[in-house]
């Protein structure tokens, strides 16, 4: 079944909001099996709603409509549809009541013009809304199903899940299940390249590329029939084992984890204490990392020593080292990550200096030069990147890259344990 | 001048992602007097592709495409236009020039499937990518003006802002001016109060309030006609004073500032030392400080004593006053930020300790209460908030609060400064 989202609001086409509610019921959809290949969005205009309609009725089996279902004389969704299908808006009784004990409730008194939220196409399935006035409901005609659910998130998406759902389930005769393979520290086209016989010979499951600031990410997508579900086929996994093992540890998960949540997870499960000295980052690294609940329990502290003076007096760097090489340096990222490791007492401890730009690039050290330290009790790594972007992209892609060096760190670690 | 924005991406089908490159390309249009009637979504699917700009190229005069400009097989957008509008494609020198300086430039190799990307429609007016390999593009023919830019917002924009927004302001008969008054400190009903007879009676220019995370914004937007133009008419300044003069100190910027970059900006103009000490927020005060270009100048380093040990070994609270009042208490945030702005020596210091949550809340300390202390070399002033939401708005919406302790306390500094 191929289905398409209709959102209909002047606020969306204005920028004010983001159609948030397109991406909800994509995702959910694509989870059992109902294919979406468009996404429009119209504004509160008859003509151009009808006309939008005409084109979805044409080309997609399911049409599901968000917003304009309120009480106010811009909100034309029901009314129209009912034209287009060439169905009557009749008072719904039921519904009627459900509003009148809904403003009861909140000690409100309903308005006249909440009256017109009662009126549903004749025949249609109601879809209750019990966060809201405006009901849903679900049309049926000349093989197309049409469902209209109001515009708040927080109104749509219970009623989504509680009615449209399983409706829909009901109707597919397959499955649709996706994996997220997400790569780290190889580009997508080199990625591409360890894989293309995969992708040119792909039929079931598919596989999809797509970028991501500084990452790559798969999409492998299996489509299973009513028996294969029965007998519990899997088609996934073998593609997803044949990806990992070709790309191998540039595969950071298969179970759509962000980077800080992976380097987290490794951090929390191995009980590895951590600290974090920056400079060109200014606190980002730190600040996604605690983004995670229960971090705490690892992560002790940060110094974010943006002066040369902080870096000798916070983090215990030598005045002589950031004369001799520079703050931006291999030298100064290495003392950075042993100060604060030994200060802190850690397990282990992550530095970063570099030149995040606009400003302050040369010739020898340009803007994107970055230097990412990371020391244990008893050795310390460091990396050199050039970056490329904005400011705002480079640090964002230098915290990818401490948070990948993490979760290196600890797999090597746990690989060594494993072989003593 | 009609508009519409058509997104190619199978990610956003899948709800993998949200279209937010078509409410920001909707804002700026707005902005300039564009009208923007549909905004649509199809997957790298050619067919598909093809029927979409057939639908865009007859109802609209303008097509903004963003997405499918990758070095993959299933990037296929200029493409598709080039077939559709029957333009050739043709290999551009100075983009494979501009691609392979790029790369030589991040110490990469170009890869094969690089060399897609510098083939570019005849006649195009190429829209440069500093941020990335994929160059945009527009084309006009039949009247019809088609619009290509890479699906990345982080290059998309400036590309969008540098060559697009100049192009369409050039193509308008007459000229949509905004300005965004950004509110702090007081809620949206009550700024709509303040300004209620204002709304009411407005025609040219309008007044459409916005609601962001924690904070108000309004958009006021004159027109104007050629006339209008050239005898430099000005409508917008003074509704925009009349609304400052109401709101009073609570209007932190009308120039599209945001509050660190206002309070950035005055530490900056000011020349005053600033250090921060942060728990709950775990770096991103300092994350976001540091975004902000040339701030090295005054931002002088930070801590995050994520741990009580911390919070004692690296700023010096008492461990009496963490056992005595906790270390989430008005007295720890004190002993912060006079212990940071000691030990650093800056003019200025800003603690900040809470429970961001889920976890760590109880009856007496609920989670979302959050100090946050500023001290400078005479006295310390202390706020105590209670805000509502997950970890994630309540730590940025902290994050926002000590911004506007900081643009308050300047803004104060100076007033008494210029009555001396």
């Amino acid at each position: 079944m191929n289905a398409e989202i209709l959102a209909v609001g002047t606020e969306l086409l204005m920028g004010q909001i983001a159609n948030t509610n397109a991406q909800y019921i994509s995702r959910r959809l694509a989870d059992i099996g109902v294919n979406v290949y468009y996404h429009s969005v119209v504004g509160d205009n008859k003509k151009r709603l009808k006309q939008c309609l005409d084109i979805a009725l044409n080309r997609s089996d399911a049409i599901l409509m968000t917003g304009g279902l309120g009480p106010t004389q811009d909100d034309l969704t029901k009314e129209t549809v009912a034209e287009v299908l060439n169905i009557k808006l009749a008072m719904n009784e039921e519904v009627l009541d459900a509003m009148k004990s809904f403003f009861t409730k909140l000690n409100r008194k309903m308005t006249d013009n909440n009256i017109k939220q009662a009126y549903l196409p004749e025949g249609c399935i109601i879809v209750k809304n019990r966060n809201g006035t405006a009901p849903g409901c679900i049309i049926e005609k000349h093989g197309k199903t049409v469902v209209m659910l109001p515009g708040p998130p927080s109104e749509m998406k219970p009623m989504f899940e509680e009615t449209v759902v399983p409706y829909f389930e009901d109707k597919t005769s397959y499955r649709l299940v996706s994996k997220y393979i997400r790569i780290f520290g190889i580009g997508e086209s080199a990625v591409e390249e360890k894989i293309i016989d995969l992708i040119e010979r792909q039929t079931n499951p598919t596989i999809a590329p797509y970028a991501k600031e500084g990452e790559v990410m798969l999409r492998i997508t299996a489509r299973y029939d009513k028996e294969q579900c029965q007998y519990g086929h899997d088609l996934l996994s073998p593609v997803v084992e044949e990806i990992k093992r070709r790309l191998g540890n540039n595969v950071y998960s298969t179970e759509d984890e962000n980077l800080e949540e992976v380097a987290a997870r490794l951090l929390m499960k191995n009980n590895i204490t951590v600290s974090i000295a920056e400079s060109c980052t200014g606190g980002i690294i730190s600040g996604k990392l605690t983004d995670i609940p229960g971090i705490s329990s690892v992560f002790n502290r940060g110094i974010i020593a943006y002066s040369n003076m902080s870096k000798v007096e916070n983090l215990g760097v030598k005045p002589e080292t950031i004369e001799k090489h520079g703050a931006v340096s291999r030298e100064t990222a290495v003392e950075m990550a042993c100060g604060i490791r030994k200060i802190s007492g850690t397990d282990i401890a992550l530095a970063v200096t570099g030149i995040a730009g606009p400003e302050g690039g040369t010739e020898e050290k340009p803007v994107g030069l970055v230097y990412a330290a990371l020391a244990d009790r008893e050795s310390v790594q460091c990396n050199e990147l050039r970056l490329w972007g904005g400011r705002s992209r480079i640090r964002n892609v230098t915290s990818l890259h401490c948070f990948d060096m993490i979760r290196r760190y600890v797999l090597e670690l746990n690989n060594k344990q494993n072989k003593v």
